[in-house]
C-alpha cells in the first residue's frame, strides 16, 4: 500500500451515521441499502485545475464545491442526497491541504446528511471527481425535456453573483469590501437547493440547475421539451452586490451567462402555481418568476424589458465562462 | 454549450437496452430503477496517463480496462455489474481517439450488460475516472475481513501475466512472438471475473481483486480480517508465457508482487468446498487453491514450496508496480 492508499483511510476516519450504509470506505466497493419503491439518480462531475479553479482557490472550497455541484444535480432531480464517491487525483501529498478539502467536503455533506462511501486516490494533475447518487419515489424524478408553452418560467434566487465573484478573484472588477464575502461565497460555497427541489416534484414540467449560465442552461429545457421562451429582463432577480458594483447592462450580462450559480431554473404549469406556493409558504424559499415558455424556434429565448423587446448593445456568448473557455 | 459538452452527445448515441434505465445521459443526472430487495454496491477508479498508463496506450484499451477494473471490483463483491458512469478529461477532443475509446468502453460493458448513463467530459490532463454500479441480493455482499483461520486460499486463474505484458510494453523483457498477444491482452484487455465472484456469493468468507498483486492484495484480507496465510508457491497458477519467459524466480517474484491481474482471491472455509465444485463444475472457471489461512501476525504470509519454508533470494516490495510507483 502506497502513500496514495493511505489517503483512503484518512477520508474513512470521517464515519457516516447513514443507516444505510452496510459497508463503506475500504473494501473493493460500498455498499448500500437503497429506499424500497424508489428510484435512483446519478450525476458526475469533475473539476481540473487551470479549467475550473486555479491555484489560488482556496482547498476547503473545492472540498465544499465538488461535492456541491453533483448534489446540485440530484437537486434539480427532485432526489434527496444520499451517498457519495470520490475520485481525487493530486500531484503530491500534502497533509494541510487534505485536512483543510476534506473539511469542505465533509462539512457541506453532512449538512445534507449524504455519506462519503469510496473512492480513489491517484498521483497526477491536480483533478476532482465526484459521483452523487440520491433517491426518489418511483416515477417523480423531474426531466429537462417536459416544459410546455404556456408554463412560467421560474429561478431560485440571484443570479451573476459567482460570476461576479470570478471575475474579481480574477482581478478583472472591484468590488466594495461590504460584497466581497457574499460575491466570493457565492463563487467557492454555494448551497445546492435540495429542498426546493424535492418541493417541486409532481408540479415542475421541467428543472435543471444553473451551472453554465440562465441563458445556456434555460437553453437546455427548451431544445430539451422542443419550445421557446420570453424572458422579462426587469423580474431578473439580482443581489445589490451585483447593480452596485456593474453598470446595468453588465449586470444583466452576468445574470444571463455568468455560471456557477447554481440556482435551480424550473417550469410550472399554471394549474401548480397554487401548489408551489403551499408547498414552501412556510420556507426561506422565495423563486421568482422570469417569464413564460412559449412556441416557436426550439431552445430561442426572447428578452423583454416590461412590454418591449429587449436586446444587448454587444453581442453575448451564452454560457461564457473564463475557465471553460476552450479557445 | 462547448466542444467537451458535446462529447456527452457522442457517448449518449450508444442507447443500452436496459430496462431498468429509466433516464439515461443527457440530464442533470441519470435514474435507475435498483431491484427490489437487493444491495447497490458501487466503486470507483481513476487511471492518469503517465501514472497508470503512457502514451503508447491504444485509446481502445483504455476504455476497455477503465470499465474493466471497475466492474472487478464489482465482482469482487459477488455484484453484478449494472450502470457506470465515466469523467473523461481529454487535453483535447480528437475524434478517431474518441472513437476507439467508446468502442473499447462499450464493448466490455455490452458484454456484462451494463449500461453508460452519465458522464462528464472537461478539458485538462488526460484522466479517466469510471463509478460502478451493481447489485446483489441483501446479506449476500462479500467483504475482505471475515477469512478465519483454516479457510482455503484461492485464485481464479494465472498470475503474472499483466506485469509481463508491462516489462514487454517498456521494452524491460523480451517474450516469444508466440506469447505476444497473451500477455499484451491480459494487460490491457482484463476480463473481471463476474461469474465467479456472483458464484461465492454465500460461500466465500472473503475476496477481492488482484490489482496490486498477490501478496499486497492478500495482505488486504489478511489485515482487515486478523489473521495470517500460507501460500503454496509450487500452486500459484503460471502460464507457460511466464515460465517459459523468466527464470524460475523472477516468474515468482511477478506472480506474487505485480499488479493488475484482475484475477479474484478469495478465502473458503472447508465446509463450502464441495459447494464451489458444485456451482463451477459447468463452468470454464477454474480456481486453484493455493494455500491456507492461518492464525498470528495480522497480514503476514509465509510461502511455503511444498513442505519447506521459501524465501526470495532478494528482497521484493509487495505491490510494486511502475505505475503506481511514488518515488
Amino acid at each position: 500500500m502506497d502513500e496514495f492508499n493511505l489517503i483512503d483511510a484518512f477520508f474513512a476516519r470521517h464515519q457516516s451515521r447513514r443507516r444505510d450504509v452496510v459497508i463503506g470506505i475500504g473494501d473493493d466497493g460500498a455498499v448500500v441499502q437503497p429506499a424500497a419503491e424508489h428510484e435512483l439518480v446519478i450525476a458526475t462531475d469533475t473539476m481540473v485545475e487551470g479549467v475550473h479553479f486555479d491555484s489560488t482557490t482556496p482547498p476547503r472550497a473545492l472540498g465544499h464545491k465538488i461535492a456541491a455541484v453533483n448534489i446540485s444535480d440530484l437537486a434539480a432531480m427532485g432526489a434527496e442526497p444520499s451517498w457519495l464517491t470520490l475520485a481525487l487525483t493530486l500531484p503530491r501529498v500534502d497533509r494541510d491541504w487534505l485536512e483543510e478539502f476534506s473539511a469542505g467536503l465533509f462539512e457541506i455533506a453532512d449538512y445534507y446528511h449524504c455519506a462519503l462511501v469510496g473512492g480513489d486516490t491517484t498521483r497526477g494533475p491536480l483533478t476532482l471527481t465526484v459521483t452523487a447518487q440520491g433517491q426518489l419515489p418511483k416515477g417523480k424524478a423531474i426531466s429537462r425535456g417536459k416544459a410546455k408553452p404556456g408554463d412560467w418560467i421560474y429561478v431560485s434566487g440571484d443570479l451573476g453573483d459567482a460570476g461576479l465573484g470570478l471575475a474579481v478573484s480574477q482581478q478583472r472588477v472591484e468590488v466594495a469590501s461590504r460584497h466581497l464575502k457574499r460575491v466570493y461565497d457565492k463563487l467557492h460555497y454555494p448551497m445546492p437547493r435540495v429542498a426546493l427541489g424535492q418541493a417541486l416534484r409532481g408540479i415542475a414540467s421541467a428543472c435543471i440547475d444553473v451551472s453554465d449560465g440562465l441563458l445556456a442552461d434555460l437553453g437546455q429545457i427548451l431544445k430539451q421539451s422542443n419550445c421557446a421562451a420570453q424572458v422579462q429582463i426587469d423580474k431578473l432577480p439580482l443581489s445589490l452586490a451585483l447593480t452596485e458594483t456593474l453598470e446595468a447592462e453588465d449586470a444583466l450580462r452576468y445574470a444571463l451567462t455568468s455560471g456557477d450559480d447554481y440556482e435551480l431554473c424550473f417550469t410550472l404549469p399554471e394549474q401548480h402555481r397554487g401548489q408551489l406556493e403551499t408547498r414552501i409558504a412556510h420556507t426561506a424559499i422565495k423563486p421568482v418568476c422570469i417569464g413564460q415558455v412559449v412556441g416557436g424556434d426550439k431552445g430561442k429565448i426572447r428578452l423583454r424589458d416590461g412590454a418591449d423587446e429587449w436586446q444587448f448593445a454587444a453581442a453575448v456568448q451564452p454560457g461564457y465562462n473564463h475557465f471553460n473557455d476552450n479557445d
